[in-house]
């Protein structure tokens, strides 16, 4: 029977000390006996999920603790924002980051960001989406605000294309080239799209609307970026596993399900602040029951440190805390727990920044240190030193004996 | 007058807590007031040998020891094979591992394990080691059981040939192939080889006895894994050095010396449980008279590992601890110690593991830190953090300032 793997990321959670907390972070700050019952009993370190001082996004941080090289696997942003706007996204898929804009009859650009819309691109975005052009099927979503993703699916794409954005305003929409020989499909359609795009949009009566309030048409699509979704080999394939995902964010969702992870949806599970995380570990607790791996995301500490509010940043953290004692209390005796975060996302900086993430492994046989608290500073005093995030997963591996031993 | 290093590399000492040994490590429960002197005087750390959570071999393990990139270097295990069994290899050397087979007169494989043969396979080897043909030195020794090993010696050999076991029972014994044009030689000494294993092994005493016995012959010898000895560049080469060692097993002598180093024979150093670790010492304290660097590898925690026998392991730290008292009674002035083990060997795992392992660094002027016991737990949270196998010589050097300034 080997044992199994759980790895619960608080989405964010790494923070800096804030003075209104007496110096401390909103962690350390937070009423969380049982992180830290996690930490005492475990052994404990700090984790960059890229490299010191890199600025971790979430997928590249998710791609890294599910054990790939972000450098080699991360092709472009397209992808992960087809993913990030709730599209499913297959490998061989080439996605395309876009702008609604504004331009005149002859196709010179007035306004990169169409007016800065904010409503009405959902509606746009649906005239859109779901068309067929030279065999290549073509999907479209709105993003935030004036944002959204083009994805094109079909065997034999290539991203190698130029922008279909000038990025400036004035000059004409340009023709996307293609860069390599096997990228002239993709550039045709892309091409084919972005006229389809004004035909359509000019005369939407979203644009009616916003033309009679004295607002900015949204009467095209400009492309840019494109990327390939990566064909990433899956947890059985890897390891002979099998994988389960428990997360909020479409993003997040997205890259487990990519990589093979099904993904389970749970009942009260948003993502945002009102998350029910009780829900979620108890929903990863019962799947640890018919998997080898499961993974959960708790997003809400994230979402605290992009508003800057340390208050409810340190409240989340106990609410995880309190969600977190359900599993302490039942703790299978088979797993392996993995503690840790997917970035810092420090409250005086609203961002997600390079400093290292608290980790804390706890399991049969681990090599207990001193540490006696969860959080970012107490951590890096402990056991495991300072590991990369690939790292993580190598080690979870090898604590369950599921790693092959180089040479002899 | 430069300074000397010594390397005394406690082979599979790390290990986990051991619930019956109070949660403690063999090693924290071991009495070891030398080794602690040690990292009491010292700089500490844990060391990933090559990487954490990857499970290194005693030779990949060896060969980050010694500088070199074990992902670079290690080209096949046939070569490291050889080794463990006591051949002597050489650069540009090709070795394949072998299986003591069972075959019918029609070359058909009735037992790829030749019944799990156990005894007079040093017989069997024998009569094969020792041939020349086409101008290439052939040597066959048999390892444990059905094993063993083929080792040719020739110029412009290569390693890019074909299996000669086809990993079932029932097929005939195939043809090697070359899989490259420079590899032509090789394949027909290979399969030249196959032909004259069963012409002679086939009325060969020993199978005649045991086909009388009714057990199957080891009747026809299959290579596979070919690999080359890659030319490492010497001490001398590399650093200017003179290197000696002293090690009780085949293999890690193997390394040492396609490495430049003198191998050192100690009486009463076997390698085993019954090892002279005293006269490993002291053979050590001798030897860095005339030499820049001496290597020693104490093998016997390592075999208490895979034993699962925490209760022995304690005891030969303890003995470990002894032994490292006449150095430490004696330290010579001009000396900087590494004091580590080569991986980990957790008596519950009973193999290799990907944990990391304590490390000390004695010497005039080291950073002394707080740590003040040598052990897997304590060493953690030394000076020196958490580093790689091929960093520590790295920092030897430097240590006895061997190395350049990266720059100006």
């Amino acid at each position: 029977m080997v044992d199994k793997i759980l790895m619960v990321i608080c989405d964010g959670l790494g923070d800096r000390p804030v003075e209104a907390l007496g110096h401390k972070t909103p962690l350390q700050s937070a009423f969380r006996p049982h992180l830290n019952n996690f930490a005492m009993g475990g052994a404990c370190g700090i984790m960059d999920l890229i490299a010191p001082g890199i600025r971790p996004g979430s997928d590249t941080a998710h791609l890294a603790l599910f054990g790939f090289d972000p450098y080699k696997v991360y092709t472009g942003r397209g992808p992960f924002e087809a993913m990030g706007v709730g599209m499913e996204v297959r490998p061989g898929d080439v996605a395309l980051r876009c702008n609604f804009a504004s331009v005149d009859d002859k196709l010179s650009i007035v306004d990169r960001r169409a007016g800065r819309i904010k409503e009405g691109t959902a509606e746009l975005a649906k005239a859109l989406d779901g068309w067929e052009y030279e065999g290549v099927k073509v999907y479209f979503k709105e993003g935030t605000e004036h944002r959204g993703v083009l994805l094109l699916r079909a065997p034999g794409l290539s991203p190698a294309i130029s922008d279909g954005d000038p990025h400036e305003e004035g000059r004409k929409v340009p023709l996307v080239e293609p860069r390599a020989p096997d990228a002239a499909l993709t550039a045709r359609v892309v091409n084919a799209f972005v006229s389809r795009s004004h035909a359509i949009l000019k005369d939407h009566p979203v644009n009616r609307q916003r033309v009679a309030a004295g607002l900015r048409p949204a009467n095209i699509i400009l492309p840019r970026g494109a990327g390939i979704m990566p064909h990433l080999p899956s947890w059985k394939d890897r390891f002979g596993m099998k994988a389960a995902a428990i997360a909020g964010v479409a993003l997040v969702k997205g890259i487990c399900r990519v990589t093979g992870m099904e993904v389970l949806e749970v009942k009260g599970a948003t993502g945002g602040l009102d998350t029910d995380m009780n829900a979620k570990v108890e929903a990863a607790m019962k799947a640890l029951r018919d998997n080898d791996l499961v993974f959960v995301n708790i997003k809400a500490a994230d979402l605290c440190g992009h508003d800057g509010d340390h208050k409810t940043k340190t409240a989340v953290a106990a609410r995880i805390d309190k969600a977190m004692g359900l599993l302490w209390k039942d703790f299978p005796e088979d797993t392996y727990l993995a503690l840790a975060a997917d970035h810092s996302t420090p409250c005086c900086v609203k961002d997600h920044t390079g400093d290292p993430v608290p980790l804390a492994i706890f399991g049969r046989g681990v090599r207990t240190d001193d540490v006696k608290t969860y959080d970012e500073i107490a951590c890096a005093r402990g056991g495991l030193g300072r590991l990369r995030g690939t790292d993580l997963l190598q080690v979870m591996l090898d604590l369950t004996e599921r790693t092959e031993k180089f040479g002899a």
